[in-house]
């Protein structure tokens, strides 16, 4: 497999087939022919009140269709020629003497998949040269048009259509995007394994968060796909805890939700261990009741799955194990319908994972009453190709769970001289990302696991 | 020196010292007392197209007023109550789901050096009763006023002030920040240590770089001052090398120049060491002269000493020691009146460390016709309690070197046959930060130097 990955990300990225497929869904959905896809790269933008530049972020839209991810760069696709032509900053005297040589037009063309490169400057000009006489429309997106480009050469500017075509081909990945993400997974792993190894002697969660940073960068992933989560303790149950600074004394557990980015492609992977090497018995009964969620899940996965089908069922899963556990009493069924479970398991089974980690193209319905699946990031059927991230969990937060037992509906469900003894467990939560095959899936996360 | 350290940072940050500090420098200026400042936090920011917050960097003018790092507050320092008081953001029962309790009114008012602690949906009232009742005049800074606030209450708005004067007190650092920028050196020393062990048998530069970051992050420095520079071989000549990703084979030296931030103060540092252990001949020559340059800087540091008196004076070392080695021939008055120098030493001496790395009230001249000074960042007298960088360097850079030596009258300073030998070693710098001091300077970097 590695070797496979390896030979895939030689070739260059696949810019052109990206930007044929997004022109497909836009002239299938009888939107006109003859017209240009138009994208900018992100700005060069500097830090506010100083002299640094932030740290760079390409615009995923842009690199979806250039594989390019120089600051200030631009793109146009012409539909017709099925001609890619980017544009690259101009060489700066100046900003060599200090910066070295920046990629010159010859290189890119060399390494990127399209079929011309100029210079930035020449932006206004090449699409007057595109306008009414070869293409009648220009496809841009809102707020991403530079104020010194002029698209008044078109007959008519749509605004509408090209963020979400992007957006939904984006959802299923081609062979050199699943390489990618399975790069980001290889490094992430290493730095997963480096942080276990670190946790054995450590003092503080940063310890850990320090190891997997800088095993990413010295692998060659020098940033991260989203803010590493260190957690230990009950601190375990804060989803979204930030701080990965506290002392883990007498801690239990160690949740560590963390992955790198390799060329703008995200991994995402959550593991839970025991500080001591051990878990304690209520510890391990929830570890194993999350484990059997995931591997459930897994086990309903095939192309066009329903993903609230695979959600749902890791509810029963987790119904089932809390009542085996004695925390929730009553019958699965109407447990499962009570929606006790959610204060237990607040968040969804996963997301599409891609160049965002929650990627694009998912139709979440934050609005729904229900819920369960309120913060489910998938709605609907998952087609083949889509990689989409696992990761059942089983909490004890107070914040979530202590309002349900003033609720006299719910806490009928729960018995609290048994939950009591699980509060120092913190939280569980074991997250792969797989791919979704014709018959199944590819798991892409080798991280190893309890 | 540590011990000291550790007992200051147990005290509250000096949020109210600084205010009344402004206070007066806006006062003696003849500007009225009867005034309040006022301040807004930055503000958490998305990542265009994502859902997740851009990594939060406090506005420095806040902090300085304030010590406190949340995202989304406010200050209002009454001149004439010599009254402080911060507001913080009301408690979101859905955020704390997913994010734990944030700090309360309570514990801020413990934490933070202020008189007061409000929320946040206080400040239009706090700001309509300090209104012309008891202040005639609100001073804020331009583009920081959120557009929900009103400073129509106050019979005058200064908007020009108060920028400069937080820029002009920032220059001389109390005890307090000295400790912050001592604790954030004493953490990258370790990190550089780690580095430089970890180049015994790295193969890439990214392996220093992570060591660099994961030492930061697990001694308790989780972001960095600036964006670290590992360059290796002929790239220790770029003197904003980023890329820290390329192969080590075959080169000679590394340039690592990196720093972490500490609760918002900075430390900037750089070290040249040879990868195999040992220095060639030209190498150790171009050592010895950097070397020289700092010292003899050092020796020349005073309160109110003239910046640009210390940075010619390194210049003179820089040209006596290029023309002992050959590389500058003639007299060394002339070359220095000549600017050929430069071309080997093309920055400035130092600049002003706080929390920005190249911090407020420097008055750089970058239109200074004289290549000698036109890059130096900080101008005029350094005064006791301010903290410089010490930063001398030699490069042998062909993008800066090879157009001076096809200028006749700058070529004939030059031996090519001698300067030849030299472009492996690409480039040195010896980078340290120094507090200045009555009688000469406290030198508050302890990474070892060779």
């Amino acid at each position: 497999m590695s070797h496979m990955m390896d030979a895939t990300l030689k070739e260059k990225y696949p810019a052109k087939a990206h930007c044929r497929r997004v022109a497909k869904f836009l002239t299938d959905q009888g939107k006109p022919r003859d017209g240009i896809l138009y994208l900018e790269a992100q700005k060069t933008q500097m830090v506010e009140d100083d002299d640094q530049a932030i740290q760079f972020r390409q615009r995923r839209y842009f690199f979806y269709l250039s594989g390019c991810k120089l600051p200030d760069a631009y793109l146009i696709y012409s539909i017709p020629l099925d001609k890619l032509t980017l544009f690259i900053p101009p060489i700066d005297p100046d900003e060599v003497i200090w910066s070295g040589l920046p990629e010159s037009r010859e290189e890119a063309l060399q390494k990127y998949n399209v079929d011309e490169v100029k210079y930035t400057n020449e932006v206004d000009a090449a699409l007057a040269a595109y306008g009414p006489s070869q293409s009648t429309t220009v496809y841009a997106i809102p707020e991403q048009v530079s104020e010194h480009i002029s698209l008044l050469p078109f007959k008519s500017t749509n605004l509408d259509s090209l963020r979400t075509a992007i957006d939904e081909c984006r959802v299923i990945k081609d062979s050199y995007e699943v390489a990618l993400i399975r790069k980001a997974n290889q490094i992430s792993t290493l730095a997963h394994i480096e942080a276990q190894k670190v946790a054995r002697h450590a003092t503080n969660e940063e310890q850990l968060y320090g190891a997997f940073i800088g095993t990413c960068i010295s692998n060659g992933a020098h940033e991260q796909a989203y803010h590493s989560i260190c957690a230990t303790g009950t601190s375990c149950a804060t989803l979204h805890y930030v701080r990965n600074d506290q002392p883990l004394r007498d801690r239990l557990n160690v949740l560590m939700d963390a992955g790198a980015e390799y060329d703008c492609y995200c991994a995402d992977i959550t593991r839970t261990f025991p500080l001591s090497g051990t878990f304690t018995s209520e510890s391990q009964t929830t570890y194993d009741i999350v484990k059997e969620m995931q591997e459930v899940a897994f086990g309903m996965l095939h192309a066009n799955v329903q993903w609230e089908d695979v959600h749902a069922e890791t509810h029963r899963i987790a119904i089932k194990g809390l009542v085996k556990a004695g925390i929730l009493v009553g019958d699965e069924k109407e447990l499962f319908d009570s929606r006790v479970s959610v204060a237990f398991y607040p968040h969804g089974l996963g997301h599409y994972l891609g160049m965002d980690t929650h990627d694009t193209g998912g139709h979440a319905n934050y609005a729904d009453e229900d819920s369960m699946f309120k913060y489910l990031r998938v709605r609907g059927k998952v087609p083949a190709g889509a990689v989409i991230t696992v990761e059942p969990g089983v909490y004890f937060c107070r914040f979530i769970i202590e309002p349900v037992l003033e609720n006299p509906k719910m806490s009928k469900y729960i018995n609290k001289e048994v939950l009591e003894r699980y509060w120092d467990v913190g939280g569980v939560r074991i997250e792969d990302d797989v791919l979704i095959t014709e018959d199944g899936y590819d798991n892409l996360t080798d991280t190893p696991k309890l």
